[in-house]
Parts: C-alpha cells; sequence; structure tokens
C-alpha cells in the first residue's frame, strides 16, 4: 500500500462514471485531480478527507505545482499539525468543476473533443461530494475518520455527512453556512457579470484563441477578495494610508487614478495574481454551485432533515469577524444539529480576519481541530 | 425676485471663475446645473441647501428630465415635509465631477473644444463645496439656514461647515462619514477597475464613439448596490426566491447562468437602468473624490479642528443597519463635534434598508430633520 501508484502527490485519475447530477446530466468520463499523504492505516480508519473552498485546490499541504506557493492549508495539515500524515491518511481533491485536474469548464468535452466550455453541465455541492465518493472508492477508502473543511470545503463536509451518513465518523465545518444569503448570491452574480462583460470571454469559449478574460475575472476575485476580510483587518492592514512611488517616497495623492491607496494596490494585486492560477469559466460554476447550496431545500425545507438519525460527530467554528459567512450561520447549522440529535460541538473564535482567519495562523483553530480529532480517536 | 430667470427647475449657469482645485488646477469656466424650489426670503434667512450623493442629482424633488421618475428626495422636500418650498429657498446644484449639467469629465474642456475625459482634473468634495459657493454667489444667497445631505451629501454639509463656516447655521448629517474607510476605497476600486477593464472605456475618451463602457459601469454599480442594502433587507426583500419564467411560473433553478434567482435579476437591473443616466468617467472622478475624503486630515489630522469655534448647529443620524457608513463612522464625527464644544445632536435610527435607508420613507427621519430645522427657525 505505501507504493501504491495511486497515492501521493500530483495524481490525476479518470473514473468511468457515470455520474448523475443534480441537474440530471449523466457526465462520464469523470476526471479527478488529487493529493494523498501519509499511508492508510491496515483497518482503513485513519482517512481524512479535506475539502477545499472556492478558489482552492487540492495542493492543500504541498508546493503548489502553478505559483510554487507552499500548500494553501499547511497551517492545518502537515507534521505536527492537527491533521498529520504521520498518524492520518489525507486526501484532497480539486472539486468538480474547477481548473486543476477535475471535470470542467476546462476539460475536454468527449463528445466535440474540446474544452467544455459553458457546455459543461452545472454541478452542485453535492456533485462535488459524489465525484469525491468516487475518488475514494477507486483509492480503496470506505470510512473516513473525518471530513474537513472551511468556507466551501466546509459546505461539502456538511453536504458528505447528509450525503453519505455512513461513510463519517466525524465532520469539520469552519467559517461555513447551511445556504448561500441573498447578499452571497449578489455578490458572487457581480463577479459573474464581470466575467461575462469582458468581451474575451466569448460565451465561454476563449480557450484556443489563448486569450482568457482576465480583466473581468480580475474583477471578480476583487469583489468577492473584499468580501472575505474584515473591515477591522483592513483598517488594520491598510487604513487610508498611501503607496510609496519613486517620485513620492513618502506617499502622496497623485490627483490621478494611479492606486494612490495601499488597499488599492493590494486589491489589483490580488486580482492580478489569480488569473495566472484560474479559469474564469470554472469560477463561474463553482460560484454557481455555491448560489444553488441550501441544504435545507434538499431535505424538505428542513435543516435537521439533513442529519436525521446521524451517527457523525460534527465540530462547527465561526470567526466572530466573519462577515461572509457569520456565526448567526454556524448557529443555524447548530441548532439543526441539536434538533437532529447529533453530537455537535460549537466555538465562536475571535480573530481581527474576517473570512480569511480560516486560512491563517490561529493556535485557537488548531487547538479545537486537534482536540475534536482525538476525542474521536480514542473513543 | 419671484420671476428671477436664475431661479427654477433645470437651470444651468457658466460661471467664469476660475475655481482653485484641491490638486492644485485652475477650473475656468465652472458650469452648474441646480434647480431651485420656493422663494428666497427678503432677509435671505431661509435658504437650504441640498447635497447629493454619488450617483444623484439636481432634481432632488422635480421630475428628472431622462427618467422620468420623481425627484430623489420627495419625502425630504416638498409641500408638508421637513423641507418645504411654501416655507423655505431651496437650492440643489449637480456636483462637480458629475454629469447632469456640471463641469466633468463629459463636459467641454475650453483648451480642446472636446469633451475632457480623463483630462479633467481629479476634485475633491471641497471642490464640489467651492463650486456650489460660487453658485451660491451667483443666486445672492450669502447665508444659509442649513445645509442638508445623506452619505457623500453629508460629506459635503460636513465640509460646508468646516469651509464656510460663517456661512452655515446648520448642517444636517445623514448616514454618512468623515472619511471614507479602507473598506468604502476597496469597494470603489473595484467599481473604477470595472470600467477601466472595459475595452469600450478607450482611456475615458468614449464620448466621440457613442458606445460608452455600459457593461464595466453596469458591474461597477452592481457591486456598489450591494453596499448601500443591508444584508437582512436584502434577505427580506428577495431572499433565495427564485425568478418567475414563462416555462417555469413558479421559479425554479435553470442549472443555468440565467438570473435564477430574484437578487441577480434586481441587481442585473440596477446596472442596466444606471448606464442610462450616468457618464462611466462621471462615476470615477465622484468615487475618487469620496475616497480622497478624509476631513481630519485636511485640519492637521484631527477632526475636532475642522469645527474649532463653529457656531454651526448640527445633527447627524445615522441607521442601525447601515454598513457602508456604520454608526460608529457617526460616532466619530459626534466626539469631533462635542470636543470642538459644537451645538451637536445624534440619533441612530432603527431600519431594515441599510444605507439606502436615508433615500426611503421614514417618519422618524423626516420628524428629527423637521424639528432640528424648525429649532433654528425659531431660535
Amino acid at each position: 500500500m505505501n507504493d501504491d501508484p495511486r497515492f501521493g502527490l500530483n495524481r490525476r485519475v479518470v473514473l468511468p462514471g457515470p455520474l448523475r447530477l443534480d441537474g440530471g446530466t449523466l457526465l462520464s468520463p469523470v476526471e479527478v485531480g488529487y493529493e494523498t499523504y501519509g499511508r492508510l492505516a491496515d483497518n482503513g480508519g485513519n482517512a481524512i478527507l479535506i475539502c477545499h473552498a472556492l478558489t482552492g485546490d487540492q495542493h492543500v499541504a504541498a508546493t503548489h505545482p502553478v505559483t510554487g506557493k507552499p500548500g494553501w492549508w499547511t497551517r492545518m495539515v502537515g507534521p505536527g499539525r492537527p491533521i498529520d500524515p504521520a498518524r492520518h491518511f489525507v486526501i484532497c481533491a480539486n472539486v468538480l468543476g474547477s481548473c486543476m485536474g477535475s471535470s470542467g469548464p476546462a476539460t475536454v468535452n468527449p463528445a466535440t473533443g474540446k474544452p467544455w466550455g459553458m457546455a459543461f453541465p452545472v454541478i452542485t455541492i453535492r456533485d462535488m461530494v459524489r465525484a469525491q465518493a468516487l475518488l475514494l472508492d477507486h483509492l480503496g477508502v470506505e470510512p473516513l475518520m473525518a471530513v474537513v473543511g472551511g468556507s466551501m470545503g466546509g459546505m461539502q463536509a456538511l453536504s458528505w455527512a447528509a450525503t453519505f451518513p455512513e461513510r463519517v465518523s466525524a465532520a469539520v465545518v469552519i467559517a461555513s453556512t447551511a445556504r448561500h444569503s441573498a447578499q452571497n448570491i449578489a455578490f458572487h452574480e457581480v463577479g459573474r457579470q464581470a466575467i461575462m462583460a469582458d468581451p474575451k470571454w466569448r460565451g465561454g469559449d476563449y480557450y484556443a484563441a489563448g486569450d482568457p478574460p482576465a480583466a473581468g475575472l480580475a474583477v471578480a476575485r476583487m469583489a468577492a477578495h473584499i468580501t472575505y476580510l474584515s473591515e477591522a483587518g483592513l483598517t488594520e492592514k491598510f487604513g487610508r494610508r498611501l503607496q510609496a512611488r519613486p517620485d513620492r517616497p513618502d506617499g502622496a495623492k497623485s490627483f490621478g487614478f494611479d492606486a494612490d491607496f495601499q488597499v488599492e494596490s493590494y486589491l489589483r494585486h490580488q486580482g492580478l495574481a489569480f488569473t495566472d492560477r484560474f479559469d474564469a469559466n470554472a469560477y463561474l460554476y463553482i460560484t454557481r454551485a455555491l448560489d444553488y447550496f441550501d441544504l435545507a431545500e434538499e431535505h424538505g425545507g428542513t435543516l435537521a432533515h439533513a442529519f436525521a438519525g446521524t451517527r457523525t460527530r460534527f465540530c462547527i467554528v465561526s470567526f466572530d469577524t466573519d462577515w461572509l459567512y457569520p456565526t448567526s450561520e454556524s448557529r443555524v447549522i447548530v441548532h439543526a444539529l441539536n434538533a437532529a440529535g447529533a453530537r455537535a460541538s460549537f466555538v465562536e473564535l475571535s480573530s481581527p480576519f474576517g473570512h480569511d482567519a480560516f486560512l491563517l495562523e490561529s493556535p485557537e483553530l488548531a487547538r479545537v481541530v486537534d482536540g475534536f480529532l482525538r476525542a474521536g480517536e480514542t473513543a
């Protein structure tokens, strides 16, 4: 098993499927890009699935092949971390609809031999979860000691517990929600309109031209990025400080439209850097999946029904300055879990960094997740 | 005076200037579009200047000539309203940099005979106020019994009191702030980047082509519009309700990229409708003026210094669900006024509608403004 070629970094598998999607389409084949860390225990009891967020990927704890940057959650996954490849078998898969090796608008439509573009079927969070289940079947992983995710990853963790309850011993849901609010949808719609307004988007059929709608995607990223940060965090980090320039080393207003303020420069950089590593159509599809997410709706309109009879243990974590998925959304989840009689622990952590806090160094978050996972190991 | 041709609806004047702008440029001539309502009292003591917000205009209480809609603040200005042309002489001028008759990027640069475009000088809130002062000089209005404004209009009211303290008896500052925060700047930067990313923007030189950057401007408007509404208000108004369609009269997910959710449809409409009445470059210039606004900075870094020795009475109003300019920003103003020994009253009103509440029917707001103005009339 140690030398199993299915395990390791930068893996990609083409599964035959078909996968029946929530929209009714049968998707076949189902491509999945993924990474694994550590060794699956002989009893199969140490598998942890990490679910990534909107613009995340499978490179959770290893160097990103495009950007060369460290994995996006090395604070949570790694030696001495709460999720430790020395003890756990860790799987992280690129979500369906994304652009890092899994089936999505940028992959080839077998019917045409060309990239799917907007012919790719619209997918849901549950579809992402079902594709991950296919991958686990392929890897020979049956039970999961835990599914762990922040933001959209937390939605997948919830959907895992609701869709495959017998397969999930524990779910860790961080800075997340059980449904997208009107404001969440509104911000995403701005991003989608920014992409679609870019003439280079060409109805999604831009791959052959080699000139993607980077300007629209950058604006979408900028708008979304504001929602990931708290006002207090932005003020602390940038305030109204001006950008230093060669001709104005101490910073001064240009009385022009340069990026005078540091926060402008930061946002422009965030927008541009994002376009180097992300596909605009994938952004459309994943934001759509997020907006469609309403776990209660999938269960007759009552969220508690999603967890009826569950034996999964839940750990729900929110951050006090997260205004994208505020603590009130986590409380809705906790109330539903309580109503369903599920074992649930909940903690609101304090952080100045808003939604992004789940990705940043947080000894409290590490302690909470570590304690929760260890309680399951010794049980 | 009743038949003075300077007074009335849809007026426009070309003043020789020059106006020295904060950026150092001398602007000449200075064009101002404006409206007046009511009659100036023989003692000149009943003049009220209304200052409009970012996308507002001088048509405060009369039909908008482009959209055919009623004035934007008929709830505040009109017969039986707190500001009543039967008692008050009301002036409302299009701000400098805008596009409804006042000098701005869409007006003609006398040096070239063509629209200014991005050659128009970057302006500030104080520049807007100075242009209004030129207009009042032209109209023969010396003291103002009150300057009244919401949002950017409130910033102008503050700037009036700080720049021409001897001329302002009272200032009403509603849903506003004394400086733009990092988050405020960030949202505006997204809008500016959306406009500038539109190829039809052409560096601001799009007037001759007759094909303005409407798509970019619509995205900018959509992003800004979210900040005008509260999350609770959006949820109440739209929630996750789906849009009815001919083929799906009860609404259903399209599993496509149509505007499935009512909030998407609403935002798209807001974006599109805006482009019919507003100039993209004007949006750039006015958002820049807002981002530059920091009244304390203009007074040595201490806001109270802006009001040193003032005899102006102030009425500060905030709304509890306004997250664009939250109550905490109004408190900063009130603390500075208190420190300066100014007469200031402050009230936080409750509304589900966020920042936009100042434009909507609010008996409480009307009562507060009416009482405040009448206290000055009887004093």
